[in-house]
């Protein structure tokens, strides 16, 4: 047990305090629902909320501005330079590039005690599935904007600036410092290598005590369960030889088959749901040759630690009997069949708990823009907190998109749905981190 | 049985009669033997031999000026274009380019019985392996030309032209026709379309009693048995979907390796050898998507068209075996899981019998010129006839090589090693003619 879970709990009742001076109506039975409603009353929330709106054409502005710097992965640099200037044309004080490329701006907190308490972080993600090369300007048609990676995760980068903007202009200050991070590293390949940075090596790493990643646009979604996954490239490697001279050698294709039907005899429990899969297969040089080298990506997932630990044994003990079994049944005499395992795939499971603050919090913050609130597991930046014990939570970043992974990408960035989920997201931020009267 | 056994056997029974009448040394007991033997004994024949050795250089330049011309598969218009006009400047007649390609010249035989005699052809291919771009420029050392292809089998299509000039130089006159060919399609993706197209819809292919395909460069070599060869690319079908939201779909990959597997259980006959081979894979989009689509590439061999048909039966068994397990083994809700077969190769087995006419005075031509003839199986032109009942063999076109395939392929030329194995070549075409006095 973290620092950090003892923190929320405890940052949540004080919200409740803080802003539970003027309820109008009858209070919600649930505390973190009845500081929601509070700070969702306050006159400074409903300032906010219209700056969220007064705004709404420099918020669009910026999506289009940060969607047209390609940002692949690992090759987020230029977007994160431009959104660190961002960062400090917005006032936000200690702003950096952090070691791994993630962008970093803390907004303090009310001074009594913000250095004492944990940090608030709130992050969107700067990389886009997309290659070097890939056409990224936005086509604008009415309220629709088009372009790669608009929605994923660029719109959630443009709203954490659209959100320190309103709580400047509503002079909104929360208890808890909050720390606006573009990161790096969510899509694939990336591996979550940026909020793993932020976790396990950055200099916030031991404050951290809740955690909101923006990604999407969803407003009514929450994500609290981190599907965690361990993904392998397999190489069965072989001497190869001649398909008619050299017959009769081992031959890795033979292993690699008998491993997918390995794993694929393995029963995966239904609950926590648990999943695997071969995936994409490679290698071989000619129809005339036994291959000297074979590969199969395979993807294994879970919503349970313990559960993906257990399939990852069962899964590399189909590999092995497999490479034995060929050796066994076929000549070695220019050398057996090997596999070599690389991890290309690294997210660790975990779940936030449905009765935690943050969960509660943000239901509650959903519910008060009008939303019917959806909790889901999914694969997020959240899983690396969610593994280590530490509050988290996935939310949209309001609006409407679709495509996302894909070159005809969008978003809807009409009025009022777009600031009515943005404003969700602010009053489930500030929920969580606090607001001094 | 077709009319091309009994001819041949015909043919050099002729042959020895015509030819048997001046042995110096005991005639050996072969009736063969004994043709090769009077023929390689006969003033006319030192002359074509002379003649072989006098244009050595003659002989080079034109393997550097075919080299140079580059045949890819499927695309060897512009070297047979050349070809067809050495042909005719060498004075054969009925020069061609038939519709597949192959170019055809014709050497008549003695008037008197030539029209109604099967013809005997000897064979060269024009294309190499290497692809469009390929730098064919032969490059020289001393003895050692040095270009891929100029060894398989460009140096054959030069010795062709050479025996010409010599069979002409020497006025012999050969009892049956003798067709010569420079035929497309030999390499692996050309599946034998030249000679297929030669045998089974050229306008000679109800005349061809005899077949010598000159391939590659070692004289002692003749094969006599012709290595079928099926190969499929098959295709394993599914719906695909999300590795984690879609597992317990069936998934092609599964089925895939359950061929394979399926295929590797069977019990290949070693005698008539016979062979299979799952060689080159690939398929698959990303590590989290269950494939839509693999495909495997399986290579099948057999000395005997019977063994390989048993064979292709089995690998198809084991195939659909595969792709039925997989539907039932999980969920086809959006689709069941197919397999798609298409040939990608077609190689008919055959074999020469070893007692059979045109063996026979090949072994004793090689060992007339002083090398220890091996005969052995592979796949080559002389397939096709072989499975027709057409006796044929392939032979060397002398001198060294090696590095076929690669594009540091390379050939030897030095004197008197490069036109003896010529002469072994030209002593067998002729026994098999059978030579007017």
């Amino acid at each position: 047990m973290r620092l950090a879970t003892f923190f929320l709990a405890a940052a949540l009742s004080a919200g409740v305090l803080t802003s539970a001076a003027t309820p109008a109506r009858a209070a919600p039975a649930d505390p973190q629902a009845r500081a929601v409603a509070a700070i969702a009353a306050s006159p400074a929330f409903k300032t906010a909320a219209a700056t969220l709106a007064a705004e709404h054409e420099r918020t669009v502005a910026d999506i289009v501005t940060l969607t047209e710097i390609p940002a692949p992965p690992f090759k987020e640099t230029e977007r994160a330079r431009a959104y660190a200037e961002m960062f400090r044309a917005h006032g936000l004080s200690d702003v950096e590039i952090d070691p791994e490329g993630n962008v970093l701006g803390l907004r303090k907190g009310a001074a009594r005690d913000a250095v004492k308490r944990p940090l608030v972080v709130i992050a969107a993600h700067l990389d886009t599935v997309f290659p070097e090369g890939t056409d990224v300007t936005v086509r604008r048609e009415g309220t629709k904007l088009m372009a790669p990676g608009v929605g994923d995760d660029t719109r959630s980068l443009a709203v954490l600036l659209a959100y320190v903007r309103a709580l400047d202009a509503a002079k909104i200050r929360t208890r808890s410092d909050i720390l606006f991070v573009g990161n790096v590293g969510e899509e694939g390949p990336g591996d979550l290598r940026g909020v793993r940075y932020l976790f396990t090596q950055g200099k916030y790493k031991d404050r951290i005590g809740a955690f909101f990643s923006m990604d999407g646009s969803d407003a009514s979604r929450v994500v609290t369960g981190g599907v965690g996954s361990k993904r392998y490239r397999v190489t069965f490697k072989g001497p190869g030889g001649h398909s008619y001279g050299a017959f009769g050698l081992v031959n890795p294709m033979t292993a690699m088959a008998g491993a997918v039907q390995g794993l694929y005899r393995i029963e995966a429990p239904a609950a926590p749901r648990t999943t695997y899969s071969a995936s994409v297969a490679g290698g071989g040089t000619s129809v005339n040759s036994i291959p000297n080298e074979v590969w199969t990506d395979f993807d294994m997932r879970s919503e349970s630690a313990e559960a993906l630990a257990r399939l990852e044994t069962q899964f590399r003990q189909a590999v092995d009997e497999a490479v034995a079994a060929e050796n066994a049944a076929r000549s070695t005499r220019f050398g057996p069949v090997s596999a070599e395992y690389v991890l290309i795939g690294d997210r660790p499971a975990g779940a936030t708990p449905a009765d935690a603050a943050i969960v509660r919090a943000t239901l509650a913050a959903i519910s008060a823009q009008g939303y019917e609130p959806q909790t889901q597991s999914s694969s997020t930046d959240s899983n690396l907190p969610m593994s280590l014990g530490i509050p988290a939570v996935t939310i949209g970043s309001g609006g409407v998109g679709g495509r996302a992974h894909a070159l005809d990408e969008w978003i809807d960035v009409a009025q009022p749905e777009s600031t009515r989920g943005m404003t969700a997201g602010l009053l489930a931020l500030l929920a969580v981190a606090g607001v001094e009267r």
